[in-house]
């Protein structure tokens, strides 16, 4: 039952979605949800630490201490459309890791920058990313084009 | 600093915004997050339960089992641009309930129907709605234009 890797059909969705929802949740037990642009491989889902406003350094960023203390993370990617029988989503659970350089740090980088035109002035080499590595991955809806693997 | 209310601001962009993402987690702090359609007013979030295909009943919900053990709840509400000075995101920390009859049900029947058409000919009053009460309401970027009370 229990996927952990994408099918092609969730591959080709989560190419052409541009931003994703990542969920963690601290040592209480309190949950924290925020967009995140994000790229994936068959088996890793990366997304980058951006610097924010006011430079709040990395490691003080909500999502980080709690992967620190939990590493057990939530992705959705979806699709909304007012025709409701179009709904889309892909859900991922996993662990997540920070990574800050590296082998998987230099493939985040690349798929990063070849997803968003954004990065190409961006000097990312210098940002931590976090991947995340699915244990359970769900999909529901209409993933944009029939196929064999959508369940 | 930890806010209950909603500004103008903010209630103005989340009338606007069509989905949100809740965030919930189980007892043994795993995350969950959904796509969700939602309606707010001043102190509260409401989002109904969907009747699912192959109809799960929606006791077996994920997130409804995640609420029952851990209350605590986070939901994003953000506008993804690829202008990317134009991100803009509520996010509500808080604690939910899940409400099948009453005047909390009863304003959400009206407030979600007042906002999606797709309901009009729907039979919501059988569906039980979340109600959300925020602890804490934060938010980030461009929430569509200028007001005096965005931070």
């Amino acid at each position: 039952m229990a996927r952990s890797a994408f099918t092609q059909a969730e591959l080709r969705f989560l190419a052409r979605m541009r931003v994703g929802r990542l969920a963690t949740c601290d040592a209480g037990g309190q949950p924290h949800v925020v967009p995140i642009v994000f790229a994936v491989e068959g088996h890793r889902l990366y997304t980058p630490l951006d610097e924010k406003p006011k430079r709040v350094a990395v490691g003080q960023l909500k999502r980080v201490r709690n992967i620190l203390v939990n590493p057990q993370v939530a992705v959705v990617v979806d699709e909304y459309d007012e025709d409701w029988s179009r709904l889309a989503w892909v859900l991922i659970r996993g662990t997540a890791e920070i990574v800050a350089e590296g082998e998987a740090h230099a493939t985040a980088m690349y798929l990063l920058r070849d997803k968003y035109p954004q990065y190409a002035a961006a000097n990312l080499e210098r940002r931590p990313v976090i991947v995340i590595r699915p244990t359970r991955i769900a999909q529901w809806g209409f993933l944009g084009r029939p196929t064999a693997d959508v369940t």
